[in-house]
């Protein structure tokens, strides 16, 4: 059984990602610049942007962080977030920006993800990076699902004719995972079947699988009896569950049961360190991607 | 076993198209306007577009065609083609418009539906409608995929949980297809599985299908023995096969052995007369939403 070492291969690429930018930097190309937008003080988000202005010091990247107040007494005018996007679309210095999602309830997240211009999208959430992924043209794809795909090259782990069964059929995971093991060529020409809340007999569907992705958000879901035998695990849960032991409070749970399930793999991921750090991972390599196509 | 009517189901969904046009013009507003493009003289084509023309006038639509000639002496100039598309784009007379498929090889055919104001995408092949399609957004659906969807709806074919395969991973028919039938709500909710030249023991996976779907355009490829008892089976194939007894020389074949698989299934289309009239149709109502956006 091994282990997928997500932090070490995400190290891996980001210091593969530094050395072309100082290249670029060498042969007098600007650096790279991400820029994310983040509303009010959502923990989870406070941490994923910060890890993510942390990787763009590590790549070599500028970064910009632009945060809005947003409180129930106070709300952001979705006004004031629309001009910023509108600038930032224009702004020539800016290679791609995030909008860190969720946002408060009260603006339209769906409105935000297409005001981003397409060449812009460095989390591929536009209707436009979604079909073109689905159709298979080049575009930026979607942070995690790409960064699964990452892990199974860098592994070697085979995908031509196999069955892949992803649980959970999220935007942002599920449905985008799908569509890129689907298409020709490798990482892909994979048989794949998307399951989700209303699958009858899921267990078994899951037994089926050599490589089975849980990507549902709760906790332990996925337990050892619905893995067969050699298969490859990717975990993309990431919930957070009270810990008194821990500083935070709180530590982060996969959506496997590991200790049970693991020995039973081929492959597996953890949580942490599996797939999480390959999310950001996958957004410098969308950056450094927007970057390179003005050149 | 039932032998799902496309032809009459298609004519039902026409004439309440046209029973919905005829209100709205004695209301005052517009007849909806589909038009055409056509390139060259390819066989299928001359069919597809002539039942599109005729499809309107069963719907009360105005349509237009506009041809054009490519041969490989004289090619189309493809600006001619995108100057004609961009007129179309601009045309407010024009409620929805398609260019038939395929085009000569020296045009580029992705550039051509790129250049087609998703608006008006009525194809629903538009990357950004594609990509609406994959969230769960309104949009024009794909045509051959909504017909499919209508038919199973119909003919209250239950999918909520059910194992759809699809066999073949076309843009225009098993990847949008798989996209409907896994979102939320009826008819979705199905558990669905996308099979392709590269699937390994493809005759086992289709044997667990509770709905599966032919759509890799080999004639008769889907033996009885691939389909469960009590299967409901959508023949998406159109194959043309070389008939001395008929006047035109040739039939239409679909992908499925239907004379054994028939009797297995719970239901089951013919070829002709099951998946394709439903596809005009899809592109009638596609016409009529887009004239209907306008009110």
């Amino acid at each position: 059984m091994t282990i997928i070492d997500g932090k070490q291969t995400a190290a891996d690429i980001k210091s593969e990602i530094a050395r072309e930018v100082e290249e670029r930097v060498a042969a007098g190309k600007r650096r790279p610049h991400l820029a994310a937008i983040l509303v009010g003080h959502d923990g989870g988000s406070e941490t994923y942007v910060a890890n993510k202005v942390k990787a763009c010091e590590e790549c070599g990247f500028k970064s910009t962080l632009i945060r809005f107040e947003s409180t129930d007494e106070a709300p952001l005018d979705p006004k004031e977030l629309m001009d910023t996007i509108a600038k930032l679309n224009e702004d020539e210095d800016v290679d791609g920006f995030i909008v860190q999602l969720p946002l408060p309830k009260h603006i339209d997240e769906q409105a935000v993800i297409e005001a981003v211009r397409p060449e812009k999208d460095v989390d591929g959430f536009h209707p436009v990076n979604v079909g073109k992924q689905s159709i298979g043209l080049p575009c930026f794809h979607s942070a995690t699902p790409a960064g699964i795909v990452e892990l199974l090259k860098r592994y070697e782990i085979p995908t031509r004719g196999k069955k892949v069964v992803i649980v959970g059929r999220s935007n942002i995971v599920g449905k985008p995972l799908a569509a890129m093991l689907m298409q020709k060529g490798y990482p892909g020409d994979a048989t794949v079947t998307v399951c989700h809340s209303a699958t009858e007999n899921l267990a078994e569907v899951c037994r089926e699988a050599d490589i089975l992705v849980a990507a549902l958000g709760r906790p332990g879901f996925i337990t050892a009896d619905m893995v067969k035998d050699g298969a490859t695990v990717i975990d993309v849960g990431t919930t957070r569950v009270p810990d008194a032991t821990r500083k935070s409070g709180f530590r982060l749970r996969g959506d496997v049961d590991y200790e049970n399930a693991a020995p039973k793999c081929s492959f597996i991921t953890p949580v942490p360190g599996g797939v999480g750090p390959m999310t950001i991972c996958s957004l410098m390599q969308n950056t450094l991607q927007a970057a390179k196509s003005k050149d």
